[in-house]
């Protein structure tokens, strides 16, 4: 089944200890898409302005991305600029331009409404929900940030109550929630809404939660870690990819979602911006979910007798 | 098989979010004999001063834990006093008074000299290589913290070529190898000495390398963390006291160690110091063990043909 994705698309502008690139194509639409491209059909709503040019949109077409509702206006793209130190869990913003993205109201096609997956990228709440309402999907996933749980608590709480699934960081789920502890962050997020709660944790991996379940992986174990920009959005593009792939919504396919998630964000930090995933086969990924389950695979037991 | 575990037996002074207790039987060695005794036969070497009463030895009796090697003195017990606030991961120190553990010098039995598994508890690594040369034991683990790796790193180094397993956490593993990366640090530890590098981290779970495999499991969620005093020491004993149990070496073996370990360090920090082990069950533990199999449960997959 096809996945509609309603994000950013920006201009990026990183540097990490290992290097520094000026204009990078980055954007929580942008990572979603390509990882979610390996697995099925992606529709991309977003806006650029006049600085977007055709080898930037070469990156979504050679993935086979649809661009029809990628809409273009006068002015600059989105401009992000920011700076990692050693401790690679943690981005430091030098600067935001919102530019063209400041008046962004999502503009979905006839067939874009039609889309059965949807994903809502961190944006305004209230965009999300205008989104939600034009379009008929059977799953509906949605990300937000510390910003709009901060300054826009109503309309988040909103957004809350139509998705199917919210995905987040740690950090997010204890604000949301108002709780240090997790798991009780957990339960009083699936009280407002959603039905799952998948946790990005970084190089600690992910956890999913439903009332009646718990899931969590640990990372896939990197020796190098380049630049994280846009793991949580490569991690949403393989969770959601490969749900609409497959079209299931039982508790065993959102866990392998999980893993496709996990592997995706794997690749996806490795190097700048989207360059590592545009080289991806679907051998590396395989090769990776298998890896994975190699590492947390223990056996039954009991206490031997004493 | 027996294990021997040399470390602190301490009186702490704890102030948690969720209350404040003013002596309570801790230390490195007294958390992992505890958890250790659900699973072998655990002798103690260690030094209390004469405030250490016949209502402390109980808990070491009541799990029939071998105290003919704790030494007394005259003075008082180690005492250490430390605060945690709603980010359970971070202990604040308000006092040490290290008091007859200032000049301990482990003093091992004939019988314990002939323990077949030994387990280093935090304590000066030129002690531990001291105690390592006196014990002909077939397998060796040890932990050590951030204050023997500034303060001797010589001691260090040496102590790393004796034993077989090092259990630290998260910070201790890049102190040690200098190197932000866990995995990178890992290699690094792993070419200093030891086999096999056991990583706690916490809320996060634990991770296990060797030269040729890695492991790692989420932590046992919790909706209550009381008082996570302990739990690194209590994680070893579940981990070490399996081993030393089935007295296996294979690496599925070394795996439900880990989850044992886990599963003891869960139990460790719903309450004040040992007491929630002290009223465990090889039934509870043998639950815990399973659910955590259920959380991190994932079937095989190929991404679907796309």
């Amino acid at each position: 089944m096809p996945i509609l994705v309603v994000g950013s698309v920006a201009f990026d502008a990183v540097k990490t200890p290992f290097g520094e690139r000026e204009r990078i194509l980055g954007g929580s639409a942008t990572y979603f898409s390509v990882a979610a491209s390996f697995f099925t059909d992606v529709r991309l709503v977003a806006v650029v302005g006049e600085d977007f040019g055709p080898s930037d949109e070469a990156v979504f077409h050679e993935r086979e991305i649809d661009t029809s509702d990628l809409e273009r206006v006068s002015g600059r793209t989105f401009h992000w600029s920011g700076e990692y130190g050693y401790d690679l869990n943690v981005a430091h913003t030098r600067d935001t331009q919102l530019n063209v993205f400041a008046d962004f109201k999502p503009k979905l096609s006839a067939a874009a409404k039609e889309t059965p997956y949807l994903f809502l990228g961190n944006i305004q709440p209230q965009l999300q929900v205008d989104v939600f309402e034009q379009v008929g999907a059977r799953l509906v996933a949605a990300d937000t940030m510390n910003y709009w749980i901060n300054n826009t608590p109503a309309e988040l709480a909103e957004m809350l109550k139509h998705i199917d699934i919210l995905v987040i960081n740690d950090a997010e789920a204890r604000e949301i929630a108002k709780e240090a502890n997790l798991v009780r962050a957990a339960r009083r997020i699936l009280s407002m809404g959603p039905s799952r709660l998948v946790v990005k944790r970084g190089e600690y991996g992910a956890a999913m939660f439903t009332r009646e379940s718990y899931f969590a992986t640990p990372a896939y174990p990197l020796e190098e870690v380049f630049d994280p920009t846009g793991a949580g959005d490569s991690f949403a593009g393989g969770f959601m990819g490969y749900l609409a792939a497959t079209n299931a919504v039982d508790e065993a396919a959102f866990r392998r979602g999980i893993i496709y998630g996990s592997v995706m964000a794997s690749f996806n930090v490795e190097e700048f911006g989207c360059e590592r995933m545009r080289r991806l086969t679907h051998n590396d990924i395989n090769a990776r979910f298998r890896e994975l389950r190699v590492f947390s695979n223990f056996e039954e037991a009991e206490m031997p007798p004493f």
